[in-house]
């Protein structure tokens, strides 16, 4: 820059520091075992209630005559359109869906400090109206762009000047990354991880608490407790260059993978950029936003409270009327989208030279910004593909259904981002599969070039640019922390 | 991958052997005072007319009565539709004009191989229908999705083989890069080179010669001789890692800051990562298609033979008839760009400790798919800032015109595709100014921050990735080739 605006850190320093957080389990700053009555205190303390509404009840937001889209009357905020894509050249290559479209960018920012010479990190405990349980951890800061250029009118957001202002604090992590691209179109966030000095004393209040990298890998074994904008944050702190590892027990191989860039690998970069390349150009994918009125020509059915498709699968759109006591705006309408079964995300690992590697698929979908990014093994609704005329199951689902309680290394039940999504709750699973499973058996030579075996540095890499890595495999990443 | 599909070089091996064939002026294979004959000879060799027509007289091209965009009858290839754009919440911010929709990824490569123990490049004597002088030299192979999926239904094209058939070649690069956003709306290319074994014989024929870069580079400092999609695969060549360089003459400065990695650098890549999310963070760019017919809201004429801005500035869309005796179809008609009054792309830059650095411009455009690129220090045209009541000049444009003869190290016209744009010429220049000069003086504070100063070696690391580097940028860092 002319001149140099904020300071950014090294990501080898950030990697090792980041790496000796997670070595502690409990700092003495914020206790583990208080943490679940600090939840539970702070879900007591705030009053949230959703009611599932029929369209026309809603407050601000109107179907538009012209196209039948679902926006806010400002103009802002997000509105509900048709998308139609085509993929290919082939018959039944067409489809169309709403679509979330947001084009703002938002921020999800965490503020980290050193405390006792621990990296640590200010997550909040924040209530959104999707949430199955209502109060999940998330970053300190989550704003969409209206948010904070006042469209909202609601009260100020606590810490965003450390994310806006330049020098204002030191950057460890700030990198555009995508979101659900079944639901939204191109949509980005700012991912960011920003370090205050060590004597810097914040006002945090009882919404906040600083937390060890530690603390949070055990809080990411619990079902539904860290919310989806954390867990991509938390993805995106760089590992790689962080040392190298001794021993071989599965802690070990994975420990290697986030960490030692002088471990062997399947692929160089290079492979991969050009393997990914070759999915971008060859795969085609057209979009184009229509009125939300013409989805109904794709199956999609519009009642009074719910848009859904006639084949009971995909999504629903509702529209919903929340009361909150602790949000910049007390009392609001907004649609959320529902989807109709969960899916299941399962990434398969196995040790090739002592170096744990994941087996990640070049995904296509309706709403990537650039065609395809990458995705877990598996990536899909089960109940999808048990129907009578069920579309084919993708490949490896087989193996992760197969596996054997032994080989599933990670399990739970993580919700996807409440303020868009109703009880959006999915299940992620890491499974390990022996050294000598082949990728290409049982798949056709088209299906195996779409998948290719990384380690989680090669991953980390990758995540400081933006649409490499998509929010489900982001979220895998994280969780992948939890068992080293 | 699961296998390995097929064999992709290492970067820093790329780097030096590119370097090493930037050093042959002349292997002999083919002579230097041999080409120019050779053009002259392709240019009498092959007939090619350019008629400009009014747009009903186009075979196989009209304008959707539904929506007013003009489009081919297949559906395919491109069409020219309406862009609304707004950039941010101000008045004055919302513009609207024709565009060039062309969803399909488009293959730009060249073929290398080492002749004699250095890298050759196979380039093309090719003929496009836009060239003010019809025949540039290209990469080996330029073709859209369409010319090699068939609806063209043309003739096959040579060497696509070693571009598509896994393992065929071996990949030096691979990356997708954007094209003009003021006129294409997200467009990529993959650009690619490929080396084939040393002993592997092509059967070229007269359109094409191996080249050294050496002979590239002299080439590059003609006017309109080499075409916009060569200078795009050229700027992705890697060059950081290359090694170290002696001396202190502009050209040991300029090649040090290509290839010399341990070099010290103004800002380290994750200062720029972040300085760059910033920018496409905070900058709002929202784009929506609309149809061609509603651009008339926004200024824009549609005559029998021309659809152009009432203020004479901007572009106009055009129709061509051609016929040609060495095109895989030997008549069509297509639409054509042409802009009113040529670019200046101008490319600041100064020593920093031994190190050129380059002052580059984090430039948001109506087209990018993702808010923002790098672009030349100055991208305008000078001409819309001279009328009376034109726009402000941009910052620099001053220090550019106001230069000495001596500081332009480079001052050259090229063209731009000339299978979109009608005779589109601009002029690009290197500025070099004292290391005293300071980047923010006589501009804003605002303005001072969509700036930076990096080495050339920065920028073809970051050419790794697509959507970072601008075309216009990567015509200047080809051209830079030419002077170290």
């Amino acid at each position: 820059m002319g001149a140099r605006r904020w300071p950014v850190a090294d990501r080898d320093e950030t990697a090792r520091r980041v790496l000796a957080s997670a070595e502690v389990p409990d700092s003495g700053v914020t206790p583990s075992p208080e943490i679940s009555g600090w939840l539970a205190e702070r879900a007591a303390a705030g009053r949230f209630d959703v009611a599932l509404i029929p369209f026309e009840a809603m407050r601000g937001w109107h179907f538009d005559p012209a196209n039948g889209n679902l926006r806010h009357e400002s103009g802002r905020f997000f509105s509900i359109e048709g998308l139609r894509v085509r993929r290919g050249d082939g018959p039944g290559r067409v489809w169309g869906q709403p679509i979330i479209v947001q084009p703002e960018v938002g921020l999800l920012g965490i503020v980290a400090r050193e405390i006792h010479g621990v990296l640590h990190f200010l997550v909040q405990a924040k209530m959104e109206p999707g949430n199955i349980n209502t109060l999940q951890i998330s970053p300190t800061v989550q704003a969409t762009r209206s948010n904070f250029t006042g469209v909202h009118r609601g009260r100020g957001i606590r810490f965003l000047d450390l994310f806006l202002e330049p020098g204002r604090a030191r950057v460890l992590v700030d990198v555009l990354q995508s979101e659900q691209a079944e639901w939204f179109l191109a949509k980005r966030n700012r991912n960011m991880v920003v370090e205050i000095g060590p004597d810097e004393e914040l006002e945090t209040g009882e919404d906040f608490r600083w937390l060890t990298l530690g603390q949070i890998r055990a809080l990411l074994t619990a079902d539904n407790l860290v919310n989806m904008d954390a867990r991509s944050v938390l993805a995106c702190l760089p590992t790689a260059g962080g040392g190298q590892v001794a021993g071989d027990d599965f802690a070990a191989v994975l420990r290697r993978s986030f960490t030692d860039r002088s471990a062997p690998t399947l692929c160089s970069a290079a492979e991969l950029g050009s393997w990914f390349t070759g999915v971008r150009a060859l795969e085609e994918l057209v979009q184009r936003l229509i009125p939300l009125d013409a989805v109904a020509a794709h199956g999609w059915e519009h009642g009074p409270d719910e848009i859904a498709h006639r084949s009971g699968h995909h999504f629903r759109v509702l529209a919903a009327d929340i009361t909150a006591s602790n949000r910049e705006v007390a009392r609001w309408s907004q649609p959320l989208i529902q989807q109709r079964h969960p899916s299941l995300l399962a990434l398969i690992v196995k040790r090739v030279d002592g170096v744990l590697h994941a087996l990640v698929q070049a995904r296509v979908d309706v709403g990537h910004l650039n065609v395809a990014e990458l995705a877990p093994t598996v990536h899909c609704r089960p109940a999808d593909h048990r129907a009578p005329e069920a579309a084919p199951a993708p490949p490896y689902l087989d193996v992760v259904l197969g596996a054997s309680p032994a080989q599933f290394r990670y399990d739970t039940v993580q919700s996807e981002e409440g303020g868009r999504f109703y009880h959006a709750r999915n299940r992620y699973a890491i499974v390990e599969v022996p050294e000598s499973f082949d990728a290409a058996s049982g798949t056709d030579e088209d299906t195996a070039g779409d998948y290719a075996w990384v380690t989680f540095g090669q991953l980390t890499e990758l995540l400081a640019h933006g649409n490499y890595v998509n929010v489900e495999l982001r979220t895998l990443i994280a969780c992948a922390h939890a068992l080293y």
